[in-house]
């Protein structure tokens, strides 16, 4: 039963990841109806309700007899999804509508793709959803040659050229940080909002300078706490600062000298660029959700 | 009521940890008549509880009307324990009996001692339990001019010269270890229990060359399993490696060309000595109950 009052939409761009769904209905015009935001992400669904957790969403915005095609990005397509869409390995071009896996669905109004994410042998490292926001800068940054953050609780550094992605590297400091400041001796000690930018700066600069103290500096934040009443609020930024550091400093020979484009517009997005600006580099920030549609709109352009 | 099937306690020997008390009523020949295990550590007792937690675990070696000496070491002494023992600045001797502090007891029987902990100013850095172990290394390595390393969830690296400590750094590696393996999306990917030497030398080489891809490295482990089938074992010794190979690189200058020793007999004073071997350092390994009581010994026989 479709809603009158809804514009039905030309076609469907979906980000499905591990904790949350987007879903963006577009108009004929080639810009989003509105934006649908959901929690049902890959982590909370079965393979079985993928299709009705889409229809519920999408009802208003399909009509009773056309078919709507439907194009997904992210953990929707791993072996724990709607349907395994197999990677693409490094080097690669972002991954295409050609090597999207096609979806059967019992509704005959959806036809649903979802595209590859991209594998790299060695090392060993895999992203799905990161490979279309990839495209998405490709889109308006075509000649780009240098490297792309795309920063979350698991960071990719992808290393662009000519249109492809040459190699990439995941960092989990988000979550480090995250597992730091809710579950260890450190929880009392760092605040859990709260922003110092002289902190960070200098926790930035120990991170780069001496990466293998790490586990010492969070203790110190501790000690420095029992024993100088440091401040929470600064011994989160720094704590948070420390593992900026090493990790730009990690990618130093990846992004010396190359343009760095942050994908996010986020506090974290906005700390990665601030580390990397400390470190020496030059960034330009790209909006997330803007990256997002236009990887899936170049994906939905090469369909014959 | 004492229990006659028991010879009396000439003094008792405690430390009194977080998660742990262990007490050792002692002979007239200064060995031990027992060791009495505890999982009633500081985080599970108000101040007031103290006592009677003592009173309930020693009653077998009490006489009736005697005074019985109890010296302590450990988390009892800290601002959350039984009563307050300030910390000793660095650099200092191993806290005495002189510098214990004495807590008042209902149980006239009882006479109770709580040995400092040890404070280091800059960078800030704080030990309460270990500084008594020192002691009892000192006990038989009067002239140790080297390392004492006290392997556990938060490490303690000391340099000790002429029977004084001079400066130590905490590492907190195996929280951290334990936080990735229980609560990170590696919980998964890393085993639980069991041991692969070669994964982790090979850990601590690649931990020590490159400590500021830790956040990579420990992604890439999950990568590995998803695409390449890594055994859960070997990624487990993999990144203890890693976490310890950081940690012995970032004290080098303290232990090289020292004598380095081990305190400690479990399966991570073992990581430890195999982590230091692997960098180059000379390793002793000392036992750590015959550390502790022989500190707390040598602050009994301080006694005037």
């Amino acid at each position: 039963m479709s809603d009158l009052n809804h514009t039905p939409a030309q076609w469907v761009a979906v980000d499905w990841g591990t904790s949350h769904l987007r879903l963006w209905p577009m108009g004929a015009d080639g810009v989003p109806l509105c934006r649908i935001d959901s929690d049902k992400g890959m982590s909370r669904l079965t393979p079985a309700e993928y299709e009705q957790t889409l229809l519920n969403l999408l009802e208003p915005y399909l009509t009773s007899d056309g078919e709507v095609t439907v194009v997904c990005c992210g953990m929707a397509g791993s072996r724990q999804g709607w349907a395994e869409a197999p990677y693409m390995a490094t080097p690669c071009r972002p991954p295409s509508f050609e090597t999207a896996t096609r979806v059967a669905t019992g509704d005959k109004r959806l036809r649903v793709h979802i595209l590859s994410g991209v594998k790299q042998s060695e090392p060993a490292d895999v992203m799905r959803g990161e490979e279309t926001q990839i495209a998405g800068v490709f889109a308006t940054h075509s000649k780009l040659d240098g490297v792309i953050c795309l920063p979350g609780t698991h960071t990719k550094w992808v290393s662009v050229q000519k249109g492809s992605i040459t190699g990439f590297s995941t960092f989990m400091s988000g979550e480090l940080f995250q597992l730091v400041s809710d579950h260890s001796v450190l929880r009392h000690t760092l605040a859990h909002e709260g922003w110092d930018d002289q902190a960070f700066d200098a926790g930035c600069r120990d991170g780069a300078a001496r990466p293998d103290h790490l586990a010492n500096a969070l203790f110190g934040l501790r000690a420095a706490a029992l024993l100088n009443d440091l401040d929470p609020v600064a011994a989160r930024a720094r704590a948070s600062g420390y593992l900026l550091g090493m990790e730009v400093a990690a990618m130093r020979d990846a992004w010396r000298g190359r343009p760095v484009v942050v994908v996010g517009d986020n506090a974290i997005a906005q700390a990665y660029a601030t580390a990397l600006k400390i470190g020496g580099a030059t960034v330009e920030i790209f909006e997330a959700e803007k990256a997002t549609l236009a990887g899936l709109s170049a994906a939905r352009a090469q369909m014959k």
